[in-house]
């Protein structure tokens, strides 16, 4: 029986998603302990998304199949019982046999917030980068537009060097202004690894008028990270959702 | 000069509102710590509701005076820049030479939310006391009216003996259920010492069966602790709003 979990957490206290050897402070590894003390059986959970240390999600999907069947409830019960807080399973679902999270997802969302004004949001702190200073969002919104489409993100990622694709398409990147923070959504087919931070740190250098809108062109045309801006630290960036 | 600030705060690492001699640990030590350092002076800090140890505030309200004058735009930002993460400052006004947030204060609003079902609000955790159990909301309705009025809730207060009136008008009680929470707002003018979290917890065993809704009136009768049901969590309970 495959299930498939929609899952929500609070990254602040983890090394990421991903279960690393003995790294037992993973999203990953919290869920697939709880999993196997539920049955007694080692199980391998498949996530949508690989979020990096300190990235949290609201919508991240992931599936594991057992032999064994047992209700949704049950499962949804069971983990939210003996899971740390800051981790929460929303939903429980069957799904079919051939469902995989990774390899089915078709798009994600990711969301960044930036607080720009002096005051502080703080019980949503920790899903907030303080930048506390006003940006130039009109100045963002142009240099986003020559970001969005197909495109080679090589410039815009941490990856090391290898041989696999790195086009991607960013689908849309919608900006929004609200109680001294700015928001912005990336949607798009799929994400290099630091992709959402760099191009964000970039947006902000726009914003801040420490480069031009046009000047975000550069690391797509040479494909070097040099030309794009820092990375925005991780405790801004939400996985939203996962399309399939 | 006076000044007041409406104030945000987490309360989860905190000994409460209100400075206790060595104790750095409280909000109101933590502001009055930054005001000093914004002059040089030691700055008297009047809150108008003394929050527990662990209880939360969106909007707290307090007042101090200064001799010299300082824009409240650089008060705001100068506190917000030196205040720990935990603590925001919402709003920085004059006021009027005789307002005085505690004795100026008309009626206040706090809300105590309750988680009942077995999915968890992962990012607002720390606001809401994980009770994880169905509780039957109309019972609690009809408790609540029984609760309202002009009443003696010292039953429902930890306070010692003392000479000093413990009637308040508890003007309304509001409930409400949202996603697998029931939230409690309370009106009054007036909540002595633990009455919030006692209400809550008496009202969180009707709620449950463990005592009818009619028994609520015990305690309002009697005076006696005892009467009333248990101390809910403070890491539950949120200052919502004072009136003037």
């Amino acid at each position: 029986m495959n299930y498939r979990l929609l899952i929500q957490y609070d990254g602040t206290r983890y090394d990421g998603w991903q279960r690393q050897g003995n790294t037992e402070k993973t999203i990953q590894g919290k869920i697939e302990e709880v999993l196997k003390r539920m049955t007694g059986q080692e199980t391998e959970l498949f996530g949508a998304g690989r979020t990096d240390a300190g990235v949290h999600a609201l919508g991240q999907v992931a599936n594991f199949h057992w032999q064994e069947e047992r209700s949704p409830e049950e499962i949804l019960r069971y983990l939210n019982e003996y899971l740390p807080e800051d981790i929460g399973i929303r939903k429980v679902e069957k799904a079919g046999d051939r469902f995989h999270s990774r390899l089915n997802a078709k798009g994600k969302c990711y969301r960044y917030r930036i607080q720009t004004g002096s005051v502080k949001n703080v019980f949503e702190r920790r899903q907030i980068y303080p930048f506390g200073a006003a940006l130039d969002l009109k100045a963002m919104e142009r240099a986003g537009e020559l970001l969005k489409g197909k495109r080679d993100f090589r410039g815009y990622s941490s990856l090391k060097r290898s041989k696999k694709s790195t086009v991607r398409e960013l689908q849309e990147i919608r900006f929004r202004e609200k109680d001294g923070e700015i928001w912005i959504d990336y949607y798009g087919d799929g994400f290099l690894y630091n992709m959402v931070r760099i191009l964000t740190g970039t947006l902000i250098e726009v914003g801040s008028h420490q480069r031009t809108a046009e000047s975000v062109r550069d690391a797509l045309i040479s494909g070097d990270r040099q030309d794009a801006g820092f990375t925005a630290p991780a405790r801004g960036l939400t996985l939203v959702e996962v399309y399939f």
